[in-house]
């Protein structure tokens, strides 16, 4: 066993990745391969990582440009050697409107959010189960539970995502991989910060960082982030049709 | 009113849509727009169709060449003035060794049975709510339902398309739309041509095609097909985590 | 037709029935048959009621004298000719400690919120099934949806309430009738005095009432009063056995 | 600990019980106190667990005499020290006509199957839990998980009793004590001989003794014997009330 978690993390400028990597090191010695879009960015956030004392690498990567998730991947191995986990926290909060009114505003965020994850999914599956161990976590959405008027473009590809995480569940537990799937409600980071906040329903990435580090640990398969929000969206999926289509949240 | 249905189908040869096809003209007068890739078959459904007392326009599309769908629908609304029902059954089976195998085969999985889906149905909610009538109907699956270690680059494609159409279900009511998502369970197609059939579970296209006629007269908002594959998967998304885990259907 | 509601109340001192039958008089003429346990609280409200322009007559009966049942639902027949309404509102909270020391209590409280309840729908159910109309509405509670540690034998009583009142609602509904299962959650009146109250969780009997009176009107089977008690006990029912075992509320 | 497992048996001469207990010696040397009301069968029933090299007591008692029952335990308790079991199989199936006609009919039933046994069990949980250990089983229904018009009067008696023993799951929980509430779907013994069989719903009462030994082992909360129960009830729940009041079964 290594002395340090082997850590690989894609998306991993996202404000929950960023505070879920120093959630990890406060644990223990981490090893970290970080792959994000932002080059300042990803730099900042190596730094403040190696500043507590981890071993940091890091690569620039689009996970658009699908053609590289192979050679990221490969070198992400080559460094850590093994991979004790790996946290997908990639993806963008399309702006709806603009998808109802755009076929390529619908396309870009139904492949940055879904189609590139799968495809990511895909690889990582393949490697973890090379490995024969390992946890692979990644955040989708609340959103991915129903489709609603507000915001399904966002919601639909949240889901194949979650879909996509469900059979990976019973595919690699045969080979000892735990799939982890976190369902983040309303998080307060920059992705939101055109919204308005506030309130009970909204969570800090410092607290989801607690719900991802404690969910690994235990090896669990899917959670609410924060945990009331299972009971929001249990309440949603249960809401009759016939209302449920009346509704404009 | 019209004298005729107006009916746009996508993936017009696939065996459901072609029986549900003949089920509308069986019910009354139809005039037809029918896209699909294969010329051949297109041409022979069309004339059968002409040849039930059917007017049947067509076009080829392959809905991967998304560049294509604004042309293909203008000229669909040009040949039938206002639309009174479109049907999409475009996609196929996916081999899911093959995917799992391969990014570039779950890529063209994800891509025929999700991606493009959403992208034409973007295109379509904004055509039919600019008319304020008519039905959207789309046969998506119930491998949606819950990712399966055994299908789940379908089911995520498939996933992503319930959840988008249960956005538009509430979009569209305020536009006096019916959107109606259609679960197939295992139909005895082309498309499963390789799969060992037989036994209660597995239908006819012609069965489906009666659902489909049902549903649409009553403005329905989600069926499965046949009927007790509602039940099937009301057990299969309660199977608990730790057993479906295991299970490898 | 009457030119009355012809309504008949079992259990009528109660706060929510007392409350209910104001607001029906409120609606439209009404002749009540009230039968209750406490003439003089029996007396008062039959007054107050006329006061208001009922018609009303009374009898005293204490539901556990079981052998009263028959000869007390004759009279109210023989008073009001036919029924349109039927509401039973008889119980007590029963103390849970008390009855888990002692055989005796728990075998009252059962009596009083369960056993004599469905012996009252036994006779009740045959008199509207001979009408062929009519509506029978029953208040149970929230507490039958599931059975906790800190009040399983009000629960079980109104869990065998709730249960008789589901399958008649389908024999009844042959004949025409309505069954109406009421489902309160916290009510701040005279039953739940010596309990520490206030916050949003509890409603009026005033509040009830309305929701009462809507569901008879739009002939439901099932209302949770204030409505959002269904989503609660949606979440009750949902918690995992694990967790559920070891929660006191 | 005890070189016998110790069980009490109420309502010992049903043909599950017997399985059951057989099952149990099977096992490993026990050690029964038996109850039931018809003292041959008794009798037949101790004699031939002896025969298996049981120690057996057993003493007559009709379950509807609830003074007896603190005298009855009192005695079981006297003779088997502690007690690491408790089966409570007793019941009778009513006729559901037979109940609609009389009041008398009916509370018969619900004495029988309802509120005997919350009456035994509100003794039961008291004693268990001034050991500190034992598990209490008790035989419900499918019944009692939805009260449908051909046999509600049954499905009331038995969802008193699964929500007191939900209940006291929680409650005794805390005191080491396991409470397993046993739902049985259609059994082929002599409580159901009139009635038409086979088919595969159909268990013996062998199986199921061979899922109550299983899930006292385990120590299981809630089972449904044979467990396909379990989705069958699953389904039958989620029938919408609209169709299920239909329904005639």
């Amino acid at each position: 066993m290594s002395k340090h978690q082997r850590i690989l993390i894609i998306g991993a400028t996202s404000a929950m990745a960023e505070a879920t990597a120093r959630a990890w090191q406060t644990e223990g010695p981490c090893r970290f391969h970080l792959l994000a879009r932002d080059a300042q960015k990803l730099q900042a956030i190596s730094q403040d990582l190696q500043a507590r004392g981890a071993e940091v690498a890091s690569r620039v990567l689009d996970i658009l440009q699908t053609e590289q998730h192979a050679p990221a991947l490969a070198e992400a191995w080559q460094y850590l050697g093994e991979v004790d986990i790996v946290l997908i926290a990639a993806g963008t909060l399309p702006d709806q409107a603009a998808c109802a009114a755009s076929v390529s505003e619908t396309e870009l965020a139904l492949r940055s959010n879904g189609l590139a994850i799968v495809l990511l999914l895909t690889e990582l599956a393949n490697r973890l189960q090379a490995q024969q161990h390992g946890t692979l976590a990644v955040i989708s959405s609340v959103a991915g539970d129903r489709g609603r008027a507000s915001n399904y473009v966002y919601g639909a590809a949240k889901a194949m995502v979650s879909t996509c995480l469900s059979g990976l569940t019973g595919r690699l537990a045969a080979h000892g991989i735990t799939v982890l799937d976190i369902k983040p409600g309303f998080v307060d980071s920059p992705m939101t910060a055109h919204l308005s906040k506030g309130g009970p329903l909204w969570a800090t990435p410092a607290q989801v960082a607690q719900d991802i580090v404690r969910a690994v640990r235990q090896r669990r398969h899917v959670i609410y982030t924060p945990w009331f929000w299972r009971w929001i969206m249990l309440i949603i999926q249960h809401i009759p049709l016939a209302i449920f289509k009346k509704l404009r949240f």
